[in-house]
């Protein structure tokens, strides 16, 4: 509201005309190309990474997204769903700047950042078919400025295996637990660590997993306290939250 | 077959009338008492145990069928899904012979045998409030004369209070895991032991738990091998199935 | 695992028997009272508050749980989801220690402590039904060292009721919300702070709401980044991991 | 804008100061009283009926509302699903204001205004049950200004009732249908009128009625052109919205 | 039971061994091909029609039934949801015999016979759309020896043209009601004739139609008395079943 | 149509008036008591029984229902889904012509008639707790007419017991099958005769039957052909059903 | 029934003969082209635009239909679900007259007609993925006579993007919301004006989105009042009743 | 752990370091080959077979696991889910040790051992689609040990064809039901054995038979004792359970 103080100060003024306050203070902070209203937020131009959700997306309008975030000084742009004819098509164009990554089906534009934020974010999959999920929480963490680390395959039913892994478990600011199937393992990790889990179901399984809802349902009802969920195979949406955490 | 070679034999040799013979072969071995055809089995008549499943019974049916199996000599029948007000009732006509157990919600008529079976039958559960559905499955296991161990609230939250048991777990001969909320507890369960697991969801949780849906959808997607579930607050269909195994 | 070194060192030089260390080894970090295994974590023996889940426990069995973490040094305790008639029973035998909030189905023994967390969480309601479950959340967080702001009533239907507190939205370290019905608050939230936003879905509605189930899918399938998602009605899991994240 | 252009004016000609301008743009149309964020419209000062969610509502907290909506000059106040018990007491404080009507589970605060909409709002049923939820709708839309006109007990079962309501049908400036079990009540007045269809699902019905998702289901795939549905027992939202479009 | 009697004389008298008696009773009325075992009813044996489900059988395996029922007296055969591609294969190796209907999915082995039913079954669809269903109905109805008629596209969005065709209908010994979408057709059906209604949903539709189930509950909460419901798109079934009642 | 081409000529012939005419032809079959449009139907007035479904009707709308069905002739009224308090207070206003089945919930007014339908309607049950929807199919078929039999607890787990009543499973015109839990006495049924199977699924269960849903489901995909189904619990529209085909 | 009244006292002054007057009253308004019945409203002939649902046709068929409309004065269709290929040969055989909408999958025959309806009708999209089924609104409604205007892709996780149309949102006479996610746009847009809102879930999204239900769900819940809701993805179906209302 | 103590005695006797004590202690039973842990476990030194679920894995994933077994001395691998293109380049690589079952997308590598279970593993199908998910259970029990029998096509609805195998039936040690549709088999099976019956749900079927949901359903209620249920076409799992009981 200091804006607000500033614009009816310099009307008060003189400074200002009526018109042009009023203008001001309707000012969008997005811009509009047809198909989408780009926001061109005030971190933007500040160097931060800005997200387009490239699912139902041309090649051209992603460009179109990235061309108008760039021009309102947003160097780095994280692509989200993107598969790879798409990507092929949005590279030609964007250039060197653009890079992709198939498995995680991300694509940036820009470099990644130092990473600045408090710790390690860690992720961690129950399963090898979990493996393309998290590497979209990490590679977007990661974009974000985190430091990452992870950990595959280490799945409740082999015990074992994962509690090998305690120390690292023990040390992480925030856990990201991949899981499909019966999705078990956020409970686990959730009883391992005293820091935040989010939990990431994955539609991987067959017959009763319901592509993920399993694995959701079983998340939400973790008895372990701490553990949060998001939507299915949303790796992204757990990486950009744990990056948040890493940076409180 | 051999009861009808033996039939055939006999009206062969003219020492059994073709009428005599017509009735054996269709004796019917169940006992129609209007409501209910009770069934009498061989193993009835060997002092095998029976069961009634008593949930929309009146204590006049259940006490007719009791009855009648006695009559039949059974001396050992198993109610279940019976309340504390229809037993009193049941009590008071069937005598001493009738005990009733408030927790799971069963009655035995009939004293419990010594164990016979193979091994021990071991029964966990993930929180103190899927307690009564586990007492099911034990006195069911028991009554069908199988040796009985119980591990109560050691879900998967807090896996060190699991693992600490890791000898008692793997010297079962058959596992019961009962749980309710997300059902992890079969998943590891399966993966410390060799042996059978019989995972019974419970109705226990909130929200999402459904009702014990979730903790089902979980056990049926077990990453475990060795894993197979029965109906939602199944205690006793655990307990007879563990105790069928476990007299293999 | 520095433990494990010493006292293998220790053994190693004589001063502790071959089976002393294998029982301190094996130490299991809880104790066993029958229907519960008591946790007996560190963090407790140093004053930090533990969780009782009270749903299905006896009013006998929360006393029991709760001395039970006294006599190992813990003197706060937090009791969740026990209503009325049990709060006052186990409020008679756990003395003046002991209060009861009957909104938020909570009882907490022991003082809260100052608040010792980064900044505030936010508690933010769609509407005057979900104030039970926002007071959940608060109540949670604040026993657990956070300092707790709360906005009742600003559901989405009403936008500038909502946007009228901007300010206090944008200044949270965490916001909580809590919302039935069309669960469309998270989004907005989520859009007006660069912060995590935990959402708790409501039973709160008729008809499609599913009891809650609508609210819950809606704040899955939020379209702002940084929101996660707990049970429905679960306004101490999102305390709780507000709490959290306010701590890292 | 109008009005922000008129501020910003009043600021430049110096007859208004910058701190009261600041209040000015940012006073917020409602009142905070604690539980209740309550919306203060224009259209309230003007006399419009303005409306409070009964359910979850305290009588004290219903009568907090209305009370901070009579001070604020708006003189009639429909209350939804308030039950019997909770109407007598508000009833007791409001005085002879206030109206309850037991069926539809409304009460009114002020007088029912002349209509002054188009036409006639037309309420149909399917069934006898099916006539609570109608008497919520047709009461919803007289008190927002609207004639309303009803037909009880038409089901699609017995075509030729329906049938002979054709002209009143016809006339109607807005159709309500309310059904439960199949719900093919819409379909077929879809059929019959050209005009808007608002389609009220009812939880009427057993077993697979699912508490009125297969009438809402049916409704949502007819396969008549210009129908729409609310909620399940909506009839609020059906009459306030036929009100909405008799006004055009 | 004759047959058991008549054995057993025979071998009282001695003119059969106990050896062929035994085989004699253990006879079975099937013939097992390895995949399948082919019931060989006496019905077969008196010229009626046997019904393959063709869905997931290979043609060397529909074929190799064909024959097997052949040589077991069976001159007419049914084969459901084959697919063109199969049915062109299994015609060839099956010759003249063997008739295709491409819309309906169905193939045929054998003439058609004369109808012998006692009215007339008469089949139903809301669209255009449910013909292909309609016309598996109706086949198979014809095929078991049933006059069939037919009216499409008389949904109850436009009820004046199903009205327009009340004379037939009331005319029918059995209706075939096949509709998607809300599926209402088959209660205005029930209302309009006293004879029985079988109700086939068809997974016509987009969006909540769900593949059908919203047809299929529509059409179990049928205000109208005398409906019941096949399973979505089992033209086969309704029609089988109507020509079972037809032959009352 | 004759009707109609019968007043056209009277008009024609002048031995009718336009006006009487147009009223004739407009004539509505049904009587409007308000909350209820009454069927007057021809079937009525020649001594058919007429049907009141009783769910949510007070006994006072009972009651004034079957007195108008009197008034047009009707003698014979089936009350569905009427309990026993309300059918107290109907039979003090009915006298004497009124009759209650408290187990099948069902009201009668008037006689029951002497059978003239074609065979036998056979009801089996699955279990003894699905008998009161048993009852309830059993009273509706007998009321409408038929000769009735009955089969109760004769679930496929114990098949013996089904099978040595084969015969009258044969015999039967129509079978009406009543069965909870996994519902596969339908199938079973199918296959044991060449009849119509009527199935009705209950309520009869736990856990995961989810309230019939899973009987329902599993004899909507009966491998048998001849069945239908009708909804949960529904043993009116069965055994209504059944005696419409057993009419034939 | 005025038509009733002139035939009548047409026959009765002889100037019609009872067979002629007996086919005036029998005439069907639809005429009988096999696969369906096309209706002849009055409307048609007084150049209103019909629609045809083109899913499930053949091109064949959606040409037979054109033509039969056109052939009775139609001269406006609007086909609906038709897809590119079938389009194409659709068009090669109605000529210059037919246009095609490939995004929205619509085809019109004849001009679009001047708008004569009250106001504008307004189309809002919550992201770009929703436009597709938002032109399927437009282009129904401006074919239907309606002036439209639209706002792509503010969502409401960018609040300050939809706020800043609130202008035109409140002019609007209705409003129609499209959104896929959590479809949390139709209460925000509810509350924002005093319009009736017919909100579109849409199948954008993934994992629990489950194809729209989400969204559909959603928007049933909404806590604004005047919110409507149609089938998922719906498009057609909101553009012509929001031309409906606007035209009241 | 005599293993601990083993290591503790040798530090105590200074035959081992602190450190390399710690190593041993820590010893991770899994080798971690990146994308996978492949455990090793002392049965696999021992010769048993172990287990490798293909369905997410590249053939090169596969190839990989399966050689890190064989380099720890494990020499029969069961690969389950692979299809057969994979299956191809997999066994190009692995040689003549490797076999592929393409109906039931079975792979192994090494020899099928002697059976050495109590007695006989009976594989039961409903219906000839069944049968690659019976295959999978086959392969999966003589993999692992046990002789194995099978009887395909008996489903309920021709209940003596299964009735003829009744003898097979009683003298199976363990029996798998594998049944899509209604899944009725497991119940009539588990009341003709006394032994554990595992139920394999297989999503054969359409409509609302729910890809086997329906059967899941259905043999979770089975009214008989000893029923107990895996996932949906978990063939392997069910094959795997059964060896399990079988050498008790």
């Amino acid at each position: 509201m200091t804006d607000t103080r500033k614009i009816l100060e310099e009307v008060r003024d003189g400074r200002v005309s009526v018109d042009e306050a009023l203008v001001r203070l309707k000012t969008k902070p997005f811009e509009d190309i047809g198909f989408a209203k780009v926001d061109i937020h005030r971190s933007i131009r500040q160097g931060a990474a800005e997200v387009i959700y490239g699912e139902s997306k041309t090649p051209e309008q992603i460009c179109s997204v990235v061309e108008t975030l760039k021009g309102n000084g947003c160097d780095r742009v994280l692509i989200t769903r993107i598969d790879a004819e798409k990507a092929e098509e949005a590279g030609r164009r964007l250039g060197t700047d653009f890079e992709y990554f198939p498995e995680a089906r991300l694509a940036t534009v820009g470099e990644f950042p130092e990473p600045d934020g408090k710790g390690t974010v860690l992720v961690v999959t129950g399963g090898t078919s979990d493996i393309p999920v998290a590497r979209e929480a990490e590679i977007t963490a990661r974009f974000h400025g985190n430091r990452v680390e992870s950990i595959y395959d280490v799945g409740v039913a082999g015990i074992h295996r994962l509690l090998s892994y305690s120390d690292k478990i023990m040390e992480a600011t925030v856990v990201v637990a991949v899981a499909g199937m019966e999705g078990a393992l956020a409970s686990v990790l959730g009883g391992l660590t005293d820091r935040p889990v989010i939990a990431v179901p994955t539609s991987v399984g067959y017959g009763t997993s319901f592509g993920g809802l399993t694995a959701l349902l079983s998340m939400l009802n973790s008895c372990a306290s701490g553990v949060s969920v998001v939507n299915i195979d949303n790796g992204f949406g757990a990486g950009y939250l744990a990056g948040m955490i890493n940076h409180t």
